[in-house]
């Protein structure tokens, strides 16, 4: 089965990208893999398999690669007598901006390259924090409460200390501090606003019980991963966020009881359905006082997630059979006929 | 000044579309405009001036213009010897899909082009009509209860008659209707159903007062229209909205006093801080004993809301003067180099 793996992007997880993509080399190597790199300036490059390593990134020796450009339907490689087209769905893991705030949902959905990956409308709910909010609220599943601050605006945090700060729109723990009291906000502040022209501001409960769960639907059914709880100092910084994106090996299941599971998995499903169709996400919950709260979505988790999945590759295969079709809107120039007609002309 | 028009699309406002390119071919004549064409494919066309006409498009003529296609910062014109890169601002006109779905927002952001019209996120608030509802809410703008009903599901609705039902995606009144008594449901469903898989139920007040305001910002400061208070029957349907497509005659204010007034322009700026940036929209109220309601953002208005400006070319122009940048990361694998060196390959 073909799978072209688009990775890199203009993100600040950028690199994050490159380690999940060179971890899938290897999670998927039952498929017959493409690899796609779209370089900091959108530039797209179809990268040999044995290439696939850091340093190929690290020396700019990408830049040697076969550039692609995009037509209806796929990529194109221009050879010295005239052009390859390729033609295979795509799984997205450009984490970050480009590949989850809607701009590769909005070019694939353009050329109409099938793709497993969010689409434009479940990119701007998951990617911007704030966002995430509102659909939460509109459907039902709590969130803790927050407050927004802007780059211009005030810098008045009403909640009590202690406190999460946060770029609105980054992942990966980015500009992401603890404030536990006020000499420690501006600096928090000055950290978070150098990432996003909001933040959002969220209480930090000391020893919260956090637990992630990955699924996706495929012909009609959700399907699960296990239930992770991810390991813990205040929050995974960056560094920790980084070695977690090449993580491969199958993670121990959470000891919770069967409510708990049931409970996270309803407000899973709450989430993704009619939204997240042809995606597998990551869902990162509190359970806090027996009830749940939605942490975040990651609608392209690190590795995808494969290490929740005792079998990832159906999983892919499962999503790759029942990708989202592109609607086709037949136009016959009625109404503009009926004017033309009306105006004589 | 230079500005590309791009027009058609894949949606069910493809025609209405061209109808909005024409008339802005006149209202916009003080720029030095290029007219691209986007067939129902995503076929892109260099269409000439002279033939900005129904019959163009009517009679299939288009497809013998010259083909376009993209590349970073431009469109690209192959000619007998080399290529041509057109490079200017594009003013998206594409109504409903594609244009108001963040299908070309994405793919203009991809490739760098600027453009008037909303980016992604602004996009998907404002095309389903459901994810208006969870950010007027969030905002603290009111609007009108509603229920939502998907295809595959229950067809009860709980308000009392009489309700309007409306596919949750589309605009211009398409596949809306009035649903008096129960007998009537059945029919409204299936007809809202044809064009969308969900579908929002809303009371349907008789003789309820609508204004529409249009305005956007540049340089920091909001540009409001006048209000106008549209002529309705029952409300528009597509043929009347059709030709409102190609209004073009300055309409007369609505006579409201100055509360009023600040009050919608009040609830418009609270919509569009932060998430319209770019764009010029059109929001429709309502007011109900004295309170605003949103009805619908249409973030792509027909012909641009022209009719509703004093000045429409000064308003095209600023919004050209003050484009959202596209933000450029640095990616320096200083992590890559780290694992690479770590990892002591």
């Amino acid at each position: 089965m073909k799978l072209a793996i688009l990775f890199g992007g203009q993100s600040y997880e950028h690199e994050i990208s490159i380690v999940s993509a060179t971890t899938l080399k290897e999670k998927l190597c039952d498929f017959e893999l493409t690899f796609i790199f779209c370089d900091q300036d959108h530039t797209l490059y179809l990268i040999d398999p044995t290439q696939m390593k850091a340093q190929t990134f690290s020396s700019g020796n990408y830049a040697k690669a076969p550039v692609l450009t995009l037509q209806q339907g796929g990529f194109v490689r221009k050879k010295r007598f005239g052009s390859e087209t390729l033609t295979m769905p795509v799984l997205n893991v450009i984490h970050g901006g480009d590949g989850e705030d809607g701009t590769i949902a909005g070019l694939l959905d353009f050329y109409k390259i099938p793709y497993i990956g969010p689409r434009r409308e479940a990119s701007v709910f998951s990617f911007d924090k704030r966002y995430t909010k509102y659909l939460a609220e509109a459907l039902g599943v709590k969130v803790l409460n927050y407050e927004i601050l802007h780059k211009e605006g005030s810098r008045e945090v009403t909640m009590s200390y202690p406190f999460i700060v946060k770029p609105s729109r980054l992942g990966s723990s980015i500009g992401v501090s603890v404030v536990k009291n006020a000499e420690a906000l501006d600096y928090a502040l000055d950290v978070a606003f150098e990432f996003d022209e909001s933040v959002i501001v969220e209480p930090f409960i000391e020893g919260v019980k956090e637990y992630n769960l990955a699924g996706f639907s495929a012909k009609g059914v959700m399907h699960y991963s296990i239930v992770e709880e991810p390991q813990k100092s205040d929050f995974l910084d960056f560094d920790k966020k980084y070695l977690d994106f090449s993580r491969s090996a199958t993670v121990h299941e959470a000891d919770l009881d069967e409510r708990s599971v049931t409970a996270l998995r309803h407000n899973f499903k709450t989430l993704y359905d009619g939204l997240f169709k042809g995606a597998l996400i990551r869902c990162d919950f509190f359970i806090i006082e027996g009830e749940v709260y939605l942490n975040e979505i990651n609608p392209i988790p690190g590795s995808m997630a494969n290490y929740l999945f005792k079998d990832f590759v159906s999983a892919i295969t499962m999503l790759l059979e029942d990708l989202p079709s592109f609607n086709r809107i037949h136009v016959n120039y009625q109404y503009i006929h009926t004017i033309s007609a009306a105006k004589g002309k």
